[in-house]
């Protein structure tokens, strides 16, 4: 089987994270990372405008072979929960069109998938992800929640191949 | 000052209804409507590739001047919040792409300014824009709400151009 390029996908309204990472045996091996920001004062449909070209290059440069997405979490704020919608709809639409398959993970089961730990602080996330793909500095937020998934898929699939193979 | 071209959208996962007006003088001139509806089958990212896809027809085959949506009703729901958001984003996207401005209007200024109450029926909505545009027969729920939206941003900019003159 080929190696799988994961991107994982943290979008939001005023800035996307993004990270690709590829499984290989034991190891997650980080291809890339980085933020898509948009310019913050500039209205909502023109944000998504700036994070839909930034993604779409990404995609482009990079050709991953799934998107991973964490999927929100709705329970408290109805309008956040609106807005964030906006932004993944855009990374969901730009990820059918490249003819990639989306797969979404409960926030605990990619803390889990990390640290092993469903609770995980933010900062523990962040160092576990620097030390699991050797990265010589943390990533940034929005980045690091972005390989977080992505590795959480890679694990996924990569549990479902060797279960396969038993 | 050139007739506006308004392109009113009702954006939702399953079917997105759209409606086409002009306001001439105290007049409202019917352009188009109808709705784009997703495989109710197919996940939400294939579900919105086509309602993209269609959208960008409509953008494509009629060049409007400007899109208005009517504004989210969040308060009861997030979880619905969050979906519609997906459409919603994928609508301002495309609409940033053609170049336009989007403007929203509250659902009350909607039902107001077709009806002359803020608080009337889906029904008596329907019935207003059918007399007002002079169509043959009731649109479709999806579009009526677009044509109403449409409406809206053309009596608004009808109003404001009069106040301009005077």
């Amino acid at each position: 089987m080929a190696d799988t390029l994961v991107l994982g996908i943290d979008p939001g309204s005023h800035r996307l994270g993004y990270g690709l990472v590829i499984r290989r045996g034991n190891k997650y091996v980080h291809v890339a990372h980085g933020m898509v920001k948009a310019p913050s004062t500039a209205l909502l449909p023109e944000r998504l405008r700036v994070i839909a070209d930034g993604l779409e290059k990404v995609l482009a440069a990079h050709k991953p072979d799934v998107v991973a997405l964490e999927q929100a979490f709705v329970s408290r704020d109805p309008h956040a929960a609106l807005v964030i919608g906006h932004a993944r709809g855009v990374a969901m639409l730009l990820a059918a069109r490249a003819g990639l398959t989306v797969v979404e993970y409960p926030p605990a089961v990619v803390k889990r998938s990390v640290t092993g730990n469903g609770r995980a602080e933010k900062a523990q996330v962040g160092a576990m992800i620097q030390r699991m793909l050797g990265l010589a500095e943390p990533a940034q937020e929005d980045a690091a929640d972005a390989l977080a998934v992505a590795i959480t898929h890679a694990n996924a699939t990569g549990l479902a191949a060797l279960l396969k193979r038993a």
